[in-house]
């Protein structure tokens, strides 16, 4: 079904120019995993010196891909490392085949590429609970890496997707101690999004040299509030998986410093927004602003309560504002909440303070902000400093045309 | 939008014949509070000498009229009591206006029955954050109080419908001592349904004596097992509430005593189960029975992360015996499970086994059971002795239509 979706509205205009990170190279083909006339793998391969950090999935039903992986991390970076994924199978609930087909995978990439296998990770997308022919995958290896080349990153973003509707990419460049960094990243993701501790696939790569504990704990930072604070459909993925690749070709030792850590956290933001906005059957990107909470924990559990909300999702999809809905999202969050100190806006659109709606509302201010393409809803609990933003998409036919009506 | 959809394909053939409850009497009547065309109040006065019972949503922004009735448990019960419920208006986030209603609204209920207001409890169903216009139903007091009927049930469960596509009522007699003691009940609710504490409007009644603290006790507990383990799209209303009201017209006592437990359940989950079976554009019934957790309450998590996820309820919309997403959800549900001790089965078709498909499954008797209107999915962890059962529905385009296409 990939490819049979019109983009999505929220779609930027183009893939953009990223960067070229040294280092790195990638290669794309077409394994035939189960679609047909697009490519289904994407093969990256790093220099020695790599350092690689990642973060996954927390479902007790996680892939035997994101298991490999996991046990991978902080392994030697003295020696080349190489990334392996597929769309079209999730290899996940396969029992024990799942391993053994990572296990084939992963010996096929170190003999042709000269990462050990303990430098190599893979990752599946895609039907969950069938077995992943990876004959198939082991077959293309050999054209892989003949066309391994650095500036592949947008054929890459193109190869992972599964129903996404649109290659999502994002980079940036930063300067420190007069040279110059650069951060490169893609994405896929568009249902079963609800991270619990990363998103679907992402893959970040950096000329930046970070040493790896550093490193991980940088992108798990990040990622709570960037990747764990967007929801599509409450429901979370088994193949979760984000990397961070700091292949050090720069030279640059970019090890705590504050530039690169907010260089990393816009690439990671930008790359988190698409994902929203390529939501199964998305027509409104939503952000969800909430302050004076308790504590910034208890605004995000307000926040994703109304970005869960089945009910606030198809208000938005009507163009209703129906900000009642907002209040009952509140309500049921299970954070702390006073009826009469809470204020909600649509946009700059002051709707309810007091426990009320406000006196200066007007149904079509309201009414107005509600057509928009790109939502804000403000909360503001009254009793405390927590803040929190979170990002969704609306819940449309659309959404159910494509989950009812094939097996994705 | 009452009376505007068709009645849900899963509501039973007609309404049940129920007993009549000696000491408790109803009317209905057009009060004109939204709808037109319909009644939308019901008036319910009990004799002195009835003990009530009630459980509410524990919203953190529910309704004036919640917060009322909360406050008026375990009065007094030597006097008359009386319920009145409105449709169309919930009075929830309506300020201190809303409190205003409430009690304009007691205060003539009140001075029409012999209740004090301490016994006169209230309940407002419908949109959100719209001021309550009181004094159209409190004009129509002095008819409903000349037309109280023991016999009027049927027409209390039609005057408080909303989104609802048919009543709900439920009865039973059970033999205490030689003589007969009757159960009747009436609920609504078809969307905004996770009940946490009850769920949207139930109101039952019994002819037996039952001590006050005793009934309290007794309701809270089955609610637990049957309003408490349904969901229709995991949104949970700022005006559930569920009363029960012992008239003790009997002259049975009836505290403590298993058959009367045991009736009082059956009535309450069959009223639970009417719920789920008119869940805004239900045309699937699911029962979700979850074995072999750590805990019951682990179980009950399990049952509620299958019952809430939309990808689940979208493929069960679609006939798909897509059990790769029952395994999504269980892995993201945060309850202990391990992929290789998972079984599921739909109805009695064993699905998976072991972390993977079974080798008795074939694809065609999972499609077989996914076409009929109720589905069994069944759920063992293997992992301990905790069960739970939590019913739901399917996820359609109507439920986009009613919510986006419409402000209920």
């Amino acid at each position: 079904m990939a490819g049979a979706l019109p983009r999505s509205p929220l779609a930027p205009d183009h893939f953009p120019d990223l960067p070229v990170i040294k280092g790195v190279r990638f290669a794309t083909a077409s394994a035939g995993v189960k679609y047909k006339g697009r490519t289904d793998v994407m093969l990256a391969v790093l220099d020695p010196g790599t350092t690689v950090a990642g973060v996954f999935t927390r479902s007790k039903t996680r892939s035997a891909p994101v298991r490999d992986c996991q046990a991978k991390l902080g392994t030697d970076p003295s020696q080349a490392a190489a990334i392996l994924v597929n769309s079209g199978n999730s290899n996940a609930f396969t029992g024990h085949y799942g391993q053994t087909s990572v296990t084939e995978i992963v010996s096929a990439v170190s003999n042709i590429t000269a990462a050990p296998q303990s430098r190599v990770y893979t990752a599946s997308t895609g039907v969950i609970g069938e077995p992943l022919p990876h004959d198939r995958i082991v077959a293309k290896l050999g054209e892989l890496n003949a066309g391994l080349d650095e500036t592949a990153l947008e054929a890459a973003a193109a190869a992972i997707m599964t129903t996404d509707t649109f290659p999502k990419g994002a980079g940036a460049e930063v300067t420190i101690d007069g040279k110059t960094v650069k951060i490169a990243g893609i994405a896929k993701g568009s249902g079963m999004i609800a991270p619990d501790m990363a998103t679907m696939l992402v893959y970040i790569f950096t000329d930046a040299q970070v040493e790896q504990a550093a490193l991980q704990a940088q992108l798990a930072e990040i990622c709570n509030c960037s990747f764990n604070c967007i929801t599509v459909d409450s429901d979370t993925s088994t193949s979760d998986s984000l990397m961070l690749c700091a292949t050090g070709a720069s030279g640059v030792d970019a090890t705590g410093n504050a530039e690169f850590a907010q260089a990393l956290e816009g690439v990671m933001m930008d790359l988190a927004h698409q994902v929203v906005r390529d939501g199964e059957g998305a027509t409104k990107f939503v952000e969800i602003q909430v302050t004076g909470a308790v504590s910034d924990a208890e605004a995000k559990t307000h926040g994703m309560a109304i970005a869960n909300s089945p009910l606030v999702k198809t208000a938005i999809a009507g163009e209703d504002p129906n900000w009642g809905r907002v209040v009952m999202a509140i309500g049921k969050s299970g954070a702390e909440a006073d009826r009469d100190r809470l204020s909600i806006s649509f946009g700059d659109v002051l709707v309810a303070e007091k426990g009320w709606v406000s006196p200066t509302y007007k149904e079509e201010d309201g009414a107005a902000q509600m057509k928009q393409d790109e939502i804000t809803i403000k909360v503001d609990l009254g009793l405390g400093d927590g803040t929190a933003t979170v990002w969704t998409c609306d819940l449309t036919h659309q959404y159910i045309s494509i989950n009812a009506d094939y097996r994705s």
